[in-house]
């Protein structure tokens, strides 16, 4: 496995191996890898004949009141977990490689920013479109794997990646969950231990109220209401930030459950604000 | 010489270009042709085997109350100067083609959008560097060949394209003078014939202001004050909408002129607003 700390040595190597005949997959993170950044760098290898993974913790998206200098840093265990799993290039950059200081260039996508973790965090999708932007530039893969976890960001990049005619292909991978259903997130090892075992209620909530769906379809009112109080109830350590039902396309409010709905949800624990998400299929039977 | 008019084809053609081992310039351009224009494709095809140029009026560029439903059209003209001159291939999208409808992604630089053009068209560079992002993804050139005519768009562009880490070398190419001065443009065939002779006063004040600097530094104020005077003389036709002396790469207004300059004129005559621009160098003896 080979690491670059340059954007010259990563267009090099990459050159290399596609002037070899590979395809590159690209799998971006901010470090603090665990099974669910790991399930996406199997997923590139399973597609792909070269793996590029990125660890860079954009400052640029974290308002200056968010956990930029608590989120956990992991470097040594991240290069190891890389290799192990068969990366064949990791992208380390220093903050003054990707943010030089004269910068003013920023790519926003407007609307779906706007709602779910936009709200709270007004400035976070640029930082996340104008870095995502500047690493697909840089490593130039065929294909970049994103989770579904941050489904908002995962919708807001595909739609970036093609309004922009930027020529990879951005592929969707499931959310990888705990044993107790917590989805898997860098941020849940500075939770409490009381607050990690009340963590589990984003999960709960979510499963509840995609069965109230499919079992009767009530007004997305009705499902919010009943799944905050499971939030509510179950995890007093717990500040709900947002519950929302919407269209999993435009990202819009839905007031009906007939189609096809995401059901998102974001809490704020003390120590980490975790986030979880569910699609509920239009298609799938009533129970 | 090839033509396209969809993304997919202007890719393909593109590549095997480049699996045949050649490089690729490139030239946006909004049709209209002049010499101008062509002196960019002369440049490509000096520096690079394989040289594509694109013929797109960009309606994102232009605010609703601009010259978008004036601005010349000459597509056939156009296609026989690329022919003549030696172009590859021609890419001639639709404007359904570059701008779909629910494209939601913007790309802004600050700073240098905020002063000379930027200040009577404010959504202007947006509109450019959105459109230039896009054709520089769908051409994927090693060379995108620019005029100086328009400074600040050039000044911007390369801001964005190092910002961005977009994979292309930004070459910047002299203005091309009608033999009495005028700077060519697809917008001076607007002018009445009347305009049209008057339009010869922003060179003349250009150069007038550069001599001025060159035999005695004087502060910017003074010069601008009498570079704004002959405009206002010679140009009854003419509404000037700024004269500007700035830092060649900030686009700030400087206070004093010993080091180097730009001088940035528009003037709005009725039909067409036409700007000009001319560099002073810091090094250049006095006379």
């Amino acid at each position: 496995m080979k690491t670059a700390r340059e954007i010259a040595e990563v267009r090099r190597i990459v050159s290399e191996a596609r002037a070899a005949g590979r395809t590159v997959g690209f799998v971006p993170t901010m470090g603090g890898l665990h099974e669910g950044h790991l399930s996406l760098i199997d997923a590139a290898r399973a597609e792909c004949s070269f793996t590029v993974a990125s660890i860079f913790l954009n400052p640029t998206q974290f308002a200056p009141s968010e956990d930029l200098s608590t989120y956990p840093r992991s470097i040594e265990a991240d290069l190891d977990a890389c290799r192990t799993r068969g990366v064949d290039l990791v992208f380390i950059p220093e903050v003054e490689t990707m943010h030089r200081g004269d910068a003013l260039t920023t790519v926003t996508v407007s609307r779906l920013t706007e709602t779910l973790c936009g709200r709270s965090r007004p400035t976070h999708f640029a930082g996340v479109c104008t870095v995502v932007t500047k690493l697909l530039n840089i490593v130039a893969p065929d294909k970049a794997f994103f989770g579904q976890k941050d489904y908002q960001q995962l919708a807001i990049i595909a739609q970036m990646v093609c309004d922009l005619d930027i020529p990879v292909e951005v592929k969707s991978c499931p959310i990888v969950r705990e044993p107790d259903g917590l989805a898997m997130s860098t941020r849940n090892q500075r939770l409490s231990p009381e607050a990690r075992l009340q963590a589990t209620v984003l999960h709960r909530a979510l499963t509840l109220a995609r069965e109230q769906i499919r079992q009767s379809r009530p007004p997305a009112s009705e499902v919010i209401a009943s799944a905050r109080a499971v939030i509510q109830n179950e995890a007093p350590a717990g500040e709900l930030d947002y519950l929302q039902i919407v269209d999993p396309k435009t990202l819009r409010d839905v007031e009906t459950t007939d189609d096809g709905v995401l059901i998102a949800v974001a809490v704020k624990f003390p120590g980490a604000r975790l986030i979880d998400n569910m699609l509920v299929d239009s298609t799938a039977p009533r129970q």
